[in-house]
């Protein structure tokens, strides 16, 4: 059985009552982020039940030396960790002295957690009695601010319900923080200074070996009818800063208690001025105050969901997984600053460590191009080509010579992260992910100055990697790649994955098409790059050799691609005919049983037919469909969204709304068993495309905007919305026709159900 | 260029001249062994310098927590160590109270070690000149019993050169020693007991986690001019007790000091009685005195030789080479204790852990027979069959079912300990040598019997496990066996891997055969088997089909079986023609080079045929050596050997001397540039092998031995002796005829040059 305690909402996460065996899952669910900061929902007052305490700080990273059983030459020195950075939230409670913790509290009565997705805002509130019978009610507000990224505000209320009491709030700062996940148990923090200045509390610390510093601030504010409370006492130890402050409230008076606080680092300001950066930003956001901020928030994430909401009628509970999605894509990342990149837990846990995954290109950039702008898209492909020099470093130590570029598995920097020889060594195809994601790019915004600009050197660096990757077969005249793990991680170091096989090749088609295109047009940046590069029109056709000459694995009795060579070797049982209790396999069987069967954890033949849509025909699509889904066990988040888009094209919509439900609530309702561990980020991605390319049926060719909607039978209607170049085109979708309007200056010409529609700023109505 | 140091001498292994940075070397070259225990040999006075401390008990293990990056299901809890036991041999020695350490001694002059592997016997002398320019003869002799294998002896003399000196000695017991080898830099000793009782130092200790018992004792004897000095002084510590001796010695006069120390453990003794056990051994040790031990030492030593020489005249590095083989062998395991076996390093470091790997089996069980008894070999078998009911467990563990058998890669109880799921879970040839070992000990020893007492178990359990690891490819109409590490550990999670699947194939055929002959012969046991294993008609059918229907990779074209699936995809650039800056590459190449190269770290399809022999034409063998050898890079201690024996039964003599030279002088000329962590042990039977399988070309045929002995050019004559049931017989090689004697009671009937020979006491001269 999966979770069920989430109240179904169209706008709001609500929590009921009170658990202590949920708040770790919950503390993952009401997790807020900023773009620039994020973390788990963690109680400000004192909690001694198990919890997973959890702030981060976007591009904070320790380099955790690698922990392997048996050391391979070429893996990384270390695996680069978000890190726990010091906590900001804390604010200790005591009622006549009377510590408030919900542990061990006689009894909590409605109890209420809802994150406010709409406006940003989470909200706690509950009343509790205290062990000395002592009854208050609470009532907490916060929120990461998007507008002054480096702030949070946590509004406080304690209202005694029994008596008068005298009320003390400790508000604090922590940088005694450990990360759960460290692989000698290491504390990865130096606090350098722990300092009080006025109203302000202040700890600066640096990272261990990377030395990011940062200083952690609050300012806070209590009042009561009016009053306003000073600090009465300040507690000062190595890694902490405690303000006291005391009051009390009549019989249902509230006490009122602000905190200001968060993160202001070397990664934005100078290391000398972190404290005097820190009192410039409190001066400002103090005096805007609580209720402006909030104000602010509210406006900031209504520009958001105007762009990027998506609603569905008459299904409340994918309603609310679709914007949950949404939302927490964006607590993530904002696209505002090229260095960062999402991770695949965002902001909400510790696991898989490193910010960024091949998920970025394949899985995140649709999204992020289709709800912000062509510049956030942009920053995402900067981010690689800032790192292209790493890329190539990388794959020297690989053996790879003049200028191939292989970019890592996982990484913070650029530089390879991941310790474990199939994957770090053997799943290359990431590399085209990030060639095809620049495609995508230009193919979607139109905007091919990228190319001349950066991706051109990136196209060539993964274009000479192929080169050199592949091997010439004497036995099969043609080109082969051998050892690679494909996308479907239950198979290593296998031979020829149709997949890896056929990006390659395009790899170094679409390089060489760029090439071209950049020398007609470009030609001051072509031979600045053909100079940088040192290519030359020989190599050029050697690259070329490769692809035209490449071996695809094929069953010519299936007329299938097969996934890899010896495919057809297996015992092909389907996941079907698997006894239930062998699932999921990953948890039941060992390696050996895994890599031998034929089950595939994520779309890997046919993430290849999802990509290259257009090189294949409907018929070539089904019939490997066909073939691999029922072997597919889905193992991997990112799986089920591809598996709902090709269904979808192929018409199967029943196919296509269960893969949906598996992909939408995976976190809500916790699917995998693993929600406390924080939320899977980047298939949040893959969830929207399940609509938008799925359901939506929205496609790109020759720079037109193709639309095939398709309705699930379970939903009246449901509209999205796409930031197409510049125009804000809004489709709803109903079961006998879509209506599709157009906010752009200029009216646009598309494909709504094959037929050219033009659409200005008028909704126009088609008939499916 | 290769270490040369050691001073070529028939007997000994000599070392003149005292270098620092030889010490570490040294201390594995000149290790001490006696099967029950072993060690390096360290110096027993303090030494400053650096120094690989290291004391092992045979049997005595610390199972290390697992370390790994990733986990994955199946792995084991943890790795069992070799556990660097207390160290005994101390003894810090004082000159007017000015220590003696080699590493700030003014000079050490005449420095030499002399391991006399013909008396098992290691000295050690020099002239030391301390800071204060005091000048002392030091000579040390020191010896592990054979007879009383709890002990070692040491006669440590100082004498004085420059005038009259007090001369302290503080032997020691020291229980706070570390593994060098550990995976979380833990402790694993506790230490219960440290106690004097009288002349007697006992340190009594227990391994965390295993619980084994050790009593780590001591007496000594200070000797001048015939005066003997009692403890002055007791110098007692947590993990520590050390008895202070002093006298005082004239100008060239000798302090003789004397050391009976060792362990008494759980392992043979009952835990509550060790330090009464160890009184009684100490009283008959003592009683018996230096010089009556020396003399059994020699005598017992004189016995192994006996046995086990192998005489080559006209090249004395290979004379020393090869004793030093046959010596460590015999100083690692003697064959009587049934729950010990042969680890890769042997008492001499470390490294790997683990006690038993392949190399039993594959490697190391001829040398056992054939210069021991059947009784020392069965033991061998017996291990694997005591430890049959693991080898279940491990395969259920995988999935395997109904008393299918996979015995571990390396273990020390039964347990699988390691942990790479592509050696752990696809290493499983393995299985298959375990099988041939019965086959191998039975054609030896005619000792049938061992079949249906145990080895029919262990058969059925093997046999199972093909069967069911064996898949069937309706692609191919074969059955395959999918997901393989081959002997070849440079290829990984492979295909068809063409060793693995023709031994899976033979061990079916001959549990079969067994099955059939013990049902015949041994109905009792047959009946107790079959009921014990609940085996049916029906089962052996299926396992038939498999071994019947096995799929073998093959080149038509080339008219050899392939390596696996595939291998001709591959790249097939010789060794030759790879830069030798390139080489050993696996200290150059990342692993998915490594992985996607042609190139073989160690005999693996020939593997096959030389265990398979008879099998395949000369023609056939001739074919698959001149396609494999060319790429194989013999990056594996195991490789040469195999290729020296094939090379020689194709009549390359040069071929067959040159992989005979990098086997046999791997350790003391230190090829692989890792002496310093000890010794190569399991290899050292392979150089065995190779002089008698394959220059003496040995071979069982229908329970006849055949001979057919070649000569090395650079060789005058050698010789060699088997014990092959209870006939001792010797041959001796020259380049015209060879000699061959038999001490048996009875004559024997053998073939020579494929002539038919009957040999009785009387040797005889066959011409070539």
């Amino acid at each position: 059985m999966n979770q069920d305690y989430i109240v179904p909402d169209n706008w709001c996460i609500i929590e009921e009552g009170f658990e202590k065996d949920r708040v770790m899952q919950s503390e993952s669910l009401f997790s807020l982020g900023n773009g620039a900061m994020g973390q788990r929902a963690n109680f400000e007052e004192h909690y001694s039940g198990k919890t997973f305490q959890g702030s981060y700080i976007g591009g904070v990273y320790y380099p955790d030396k690698t922990k392997v059983g048996w050391w391979k030459n070429g893996y990384p020195e270390y695996f680069a960790k978000v890190l726990n950075a010091p906590s900001w939230i804390g604010i200790r409670v005591k009622i006549n002295g009377e510590e408030l913790d919900l542990n061990t509290c006689k009894s909590v009565r409605n109890f209420k957690r809802v994150l406010n997705m709409k406006e940003g805002v989470y909200t706690r509130s509950f009343v509790a009695t205290l062990p000395s019978g002592m009854e208050i009610q609470v009532n907490v507000t916060r929120f990461l601010s998007l507008q002054y990224d480096e702030v949070g505000i946590i509004r406080y209320e304690v209202t005694p319900l029994s008596e008068k009491a005298t009320i003390t709030f400790e508000s604090y700062l922590d940088s005694s923080i450990e990360n759960h996940d460290t692989n000698w148990e290491e504390k990865f923090w130096n606090t350098l200074d722990v300092k009080q200045v006025g109203n302000r509390g202040f700890i600066v610390a640096d990272t261990k070996k990377t030395a990011f510093r940062v200083c952690t601030f609050m300012e806070n504010r209590l009042e009561v009818n009016g009053v306003v409370s000073n600090i009465q006492k300040v507690n000062q130890k190595e890694n902490y800063i405690g303000f006291v402050y005391e009051t009390s409230a009549e019989k249902n008076q509230t006490a009122q208690f602000e905190k200001y606080a968060g993160y202001v680092t070397s990664f934005n300001h100078p290391k000398e001025k972190l404290i005097e950066e820190t009192e410039q930003l409190l001066l400002k956001i103090t005096a805007l105050g609580f209720n402006e901020l909030l104000k602010n928030q509210k406006e900031d994430w209504d520009e958001v969901w105007q762009m990027a909401d998506i609603t569905i009628e008459g299904d409340v509970k994918a309603q609310q997984a679709i914007r949950f999605n949404i939302f927490q894509l964006n607590q993530t990342y904002s696209g505002k600053d090229a260095r960062l990149n999402i991770g695949p837990k965002g902001f909400t846990g510790e696991k898989y460590g490193g910010s960024t995954y091949w998920d970025t290109e394949a899985y995140c950039l649709p999204f992020y191009m289709a709800t912000k702008n062509a510049e956030v898209a942009r920053n995402l492909l900067k981010y690689r080509y800032d790192q292209l020099g790493k890329a190539i470093e990388n794959a020297e130590k690989l053996g790879f010579k003049n200028g191939a570029a292989l970019y890592p598995m996982v990484t913070m920097n650029g530089e390879e992260c991941h310790n474990e020889w199939e994957i770090t060594f053997e799943e290359i195809h990431r590399n085209g992910a990030i060639a095809f994601a620049i495609y995508n790019y230009v193919r979607y915004t139109n905007d091919f100055a990228y190319v001349p600009e950066m991706g051109l050197e990136v196209l060539i660096g993964i274009a000479r990697f192929w080169h050199q990757r592949a091997t010439f077969s004497k036995d099969k005249n043609k080109y082969v790649i051998l050892g690679v793990t494909g996308p479907n991680e239950y198979e290593n170091n296998i031979n020829n994955n149709f997949y890896t096989n056929y990006i390659a090749q395009w790899c170094i088609k679409y390089a060489k098409e760029c090439l071209d295109k950049v020398k007609t047009s470009y030609s001051d940046d072509f031979e600045r790059v053909w100079k940088k590069t040192n290519l030359s029109e020989n190599e050029i056709e050697q690259w070329l050799a490769v692809a035209e000459n490449m071996y695809y694995p094929y069953s010519e009795e299936l007329n299938i691609y097969l996934q890899q060579d010896g495919f057809l070797d297996k015992e092909l049982i389907t996941v079907a005919e698997l006894d239930k209790k062998e699932r999921p396999i990953n948890q039941h069987w060992s390696w050996d049983r895994i890599l031998r069967s034929p089950y595939i954890k994520q779309a890997d033949t046919l993430q290849g037919f999802y990509f290259f849509e257009d090189h294949f025909t409907k018929e070539e699509l089904a019939r490997h469909y066909d073939f691999y889904e029922p072997f597919t066990v889905h193992e991997s988040s990112l799986s089920p969204c591809v598996h709902s888009i090709l269904a979808a094209s192929l018409g199967r919509m029943e196919h296509a709304y269960t893969f949906y439900l598996r992909t939408s609530r995976l976190d809500l309702d916790d699917y995998n068993k693993e929600v406390h561990e924080g939320l899977h980020i980047t298939s949040m991605a893959g969830t929207w495309m399940s609509i938008v390319e799925g359901f939506g049926g929205l496609r790109m060719r020759n720079g037109m905007l193709h639309l095939n909607p398709q309705i699930p039978s379970q939903w009246k209607s449901y509209s999205f919305k796409v930031n197409f170049r510049n125009h804000i085109v809004t489709l709803q979708v109903f079961p006998e026709s879509v209506v599709v309007s157009n906010q752009g200056d200029t009216s646009l010409k598309m494909y709504v159900f094959e037929k050219e529609v033009e659409v200005s700023d008028q909704p126009v109505r088609v008939a499916r």
